[in-house]
């Protein structure tokens, strides 16, 4: 039986195959081609020059937050960066933004148990007023046990919202630990309290709060937000249980506010054939606290050094490859934003676009957005990534927040997937510096994105187009 | 030959064994007594009191300085701890010392990289003129290497010791490593430096400088001095290496000083049925940026947990236990030197002493300090720990820091060996909290410490005397 079955299975498999593929036939790199990729692959594979990128961003400018003096330093850095390499057209495009920055944070449980406690505000936060707010601190193990706790009875107290956060590789534990950066605060506010903390979106136990983006639309109402770090929510959750009465804690935060700064995007290109143009890049700023080096000067090393590798080959590339380093991507996507607007007449022109954005850990999967037309196209992709232990994903891409832009106009998108197990321990905190990036596993990401950059500009015919969305219809 | 060999060997061992054994018989427990000893490793294993009363003093009263208001409600905390778990003459026995503690601490690079470096002021520092010192920085790879450097030439620089630390199981990396943290500041003084820094004494990479004791003797021509996190320490090497010119820093640290204060040990006994006492125990005091778990409220936890089994055991101990909870031993051993002053007369009744302050990890060696001819009582222990995975170990043991007072008016000594392997993670940092210590490593300390303390307690005859040394003769 299991023989016969397994013949009927294969005979089935040979049949469905061809039958689905002639619906539309996979297009083929051809052996010139596919060779290239693979010296792509092994040039990658021994690239030094995204470590020098990297370190340079990290060490000669160091925390870049968005629309501040030291992202200004960085785009300087990112402009004489892509010019010494010989990228063309290399520019900063500008647009304004609203800026906000800490200016100092501290938390204590002033009773029963003094002691310090190390927090970070989150983006945006307002500030205390001077001298700090002190109340006692009501705990909610979740954020959806406070969203569904009564609208009153919390005047002049701290909100705890303690919701602890999942390890994954795919990074996906973060979208629900991350509900409560952005509602705990407003869902205290509607309750009378006087400040909000949250345990860190975090999966570190170290003292170093995580930070990042804070309120969203409902701004009015939300108190000043900080959060704890792994250890210190740990310790705060302690002291209530242990306590015999209430937990008194002060929360002292300063920040500093402008209406309107100006940043900037760094484009540079490498002239193609066409006018055709693929978008890649990373995000140049990072939060405040560390040198952002997983976030996101990794993404910026490896696509610059990736469209270096493809601008080195003899000849034009087909299509233009155009790097941008993204501007205040932390602070609310200012820079993708800017740039889908700033680019919207030559929006047609865009066949493709990827961010790297989420550390330096191995690529180990490839999605795509393509049309569903063009999605057979993923498998040349596929093919060339495999030896590099890329296994094929889904044809539900992100892509990345800064090309959110450009993909609701309808450019399609790819992600090269990373495994983001230790992602969130650094993510958002003092942690984020250059010793935590593996060079090995840098380099992995500069092949994967250089054969993959070479491909996406060689392929015949495009990858289709995306349902254009909303406001940008 | 290499039957004849090994028959001959294991005569010469055969007959080797009991010769050497016949100068010193190693005494025996009776069945009872090792039974005893079994039971309470067996309890020892399961114990919860341990984690209780760590967790009790890292969340009651968390971080608690030598010498201040925090060490203070340690005290009394410990009191109360002792008496609730039914230790009689509990009590403190105080001194003066004198008192320093942190206010404020900064650095950060001013050019040609502008960014905040993540610093600590080590213990006794001098302050920095109020807003800081500038000063260019001078690099040393080693200690030995400023030692070596000319007297001249460094006035009004930043003297940087960049020595790093190796990991070692059994902590000797500390040793070679913590030079730097009392003589960097006296020899950059010496050669007109403004300020030091160091690389932390740490194997960690994460952005929290470790503190620890900083200067010895010499203070007069000391520096302010402050240790850099190794993340900063590497930027501020790579900084170096980048710039094309000189690489200034702004340190900025505020202290607070007091020539006198009151501080004190805690002590508790379990009563024996002779005069003779053996002390055990752990510094109840830590530094201020953590909150002590592994140092040393682990040590305060097994010890009296270990004590606690053993004085539930029927009837009463032959020698009397107590338990010490030392005050100020990281801020120059204040507490150890203050009981064996205090304590002179009744010196010759403490028939052994012995501290816990190297963490959680497990035990897994143990030393003596015996007289060399009660050395082969080392055997007993070694034997009934055995099924703890702790090897015999050596007799040079040191005993425990607070325990040295005592050890140099005689007193033999001995070490439970831990495994420090990831000890120095987070010595001396914000990262020394609850969260670090494992329950099922803390337990097998517990078990080791109740085995070791029923067996010293039961022997019969003593562990001889040590030579007298030092100011103590």
């Amino acid at each position: 039986m299991f023989l016969k079955q397994f013949v009927i299975s294969a005979l089935v498999l040979a049949f469905a195959g061809p039958a689905l593929a002639q619906e539309k036939a996979p297009p083929a790199l051809s052996d010139a081609q596919a060779k290239t990729a693979d010296r792509l692959i092994d040039a990658g594979l021994e690239d030094d020059l995204a470590w020098d990128i990297l370190e340079s961003l990290t060490t000669e400018v160091g925390p870049r937050l968005g629309g501040s003096p030291a992202e200004a330093r960085a785009r300087d850095w990112g402009v004489a960066k892509l010019k010494a390499l010989g990228f063309k057209n290399v520019r900063i495009e500008t647009y304004e933004m609203p800026y906000w920055a800490r200016v100092s944070e501290s938390a204590e449980i002033i009773s029963p148990f003094p002691q310090p406690l190390a927090v970070t505000a989150l983006g945006r936060s307002k500030a205390t007023p001077e001298g700090g707010v002190t109340g006692e601190v009501v705990r909610f193990p979740t954020l959806l046990a406070l969203q569904a706790a009564p609208e009153t009875g919390f005047e002049g107290k701290i909100v705890f919202v303690d919701e602890p956060m999942a390890r994954t590789q795919d990074g996906s534990g973060y979208g629900t630990a991350v509900a409560k950066r952005s509602q705990a605060a407003v869902e205290a506010g509607k309750r009378g309290a006087v400040a909000s903390l949250i345990r860190s979106a975090g999966t570190d136990s170290h003292r170093n709060p995580h930070t990042g983006g804070g309120l969203r639309g409902e701004g009015e109402t939300a108190v000043p937000a900080a959060a704890l770090s792994n250890p210190d929510a740990d310790q705060l959750a302690r002291a209530l249980e242990r306590a015999k009465g209430p937990v008194t804690v002060k929360l002292n935060l300063q920040v500093e506010t402008a209406e309107s700064v100006t940043s900037g995007n760094v484009v540079g290109e490498i002239p193609g054939q066409t006018d055709e143009i693929i978008v890649i890049g990373g995000h140049l700023d990072s939060w405040d606290l560390g040198t952002g080096a997983i976030d996101d000067a990794s993404g910026i090393a490896i696509t610059t050094a990736a469209a270096k590798l493809v601008g080195d080959l003899k000849g034009k590339p087909k299509r233009t490859l155009r790097v941008v380093m993204w501007g205040a991507e932390e602070v609310g996507i200012y820079g993708g934003k800017a740039y889908a607007d700033a680019h919207k007449d030559e929006i047609d022109k865009h066949v493709l676009a990827a961010e790297s954005d989420f550390g330096a850990g191995v690529v180990y999967r490839f999605d795509t957005r393509f049309s569903e037309e063009e999605r057979p196209k993923a498998k040349v992709f596929e093919g060339a990534l495999r030896r590099l232990a890329v296994t094929p994903g889904n044809n539900m891409a992100f892509g990345g927040a800064d090309v959110g832009g450009v993909r609701d106009l309808g450019v399609p998108v790819v992600s090269l997937r990373q495994d983001g197990t230790d992602y969130f321990d650094l993510h958002h905190t003092p942690d984020d510096t250059l010793d935590k990036v593996d060079l090995t596993e840098l380099r992995q990401n500069v092949a994967a994105w250089a054969a993959f950059l070479y491909i996406a500009s060689e392929l015949d015919g495009d990858f289709g187009r995306l349902p254009v969305k909303g406001d940008a219809q």
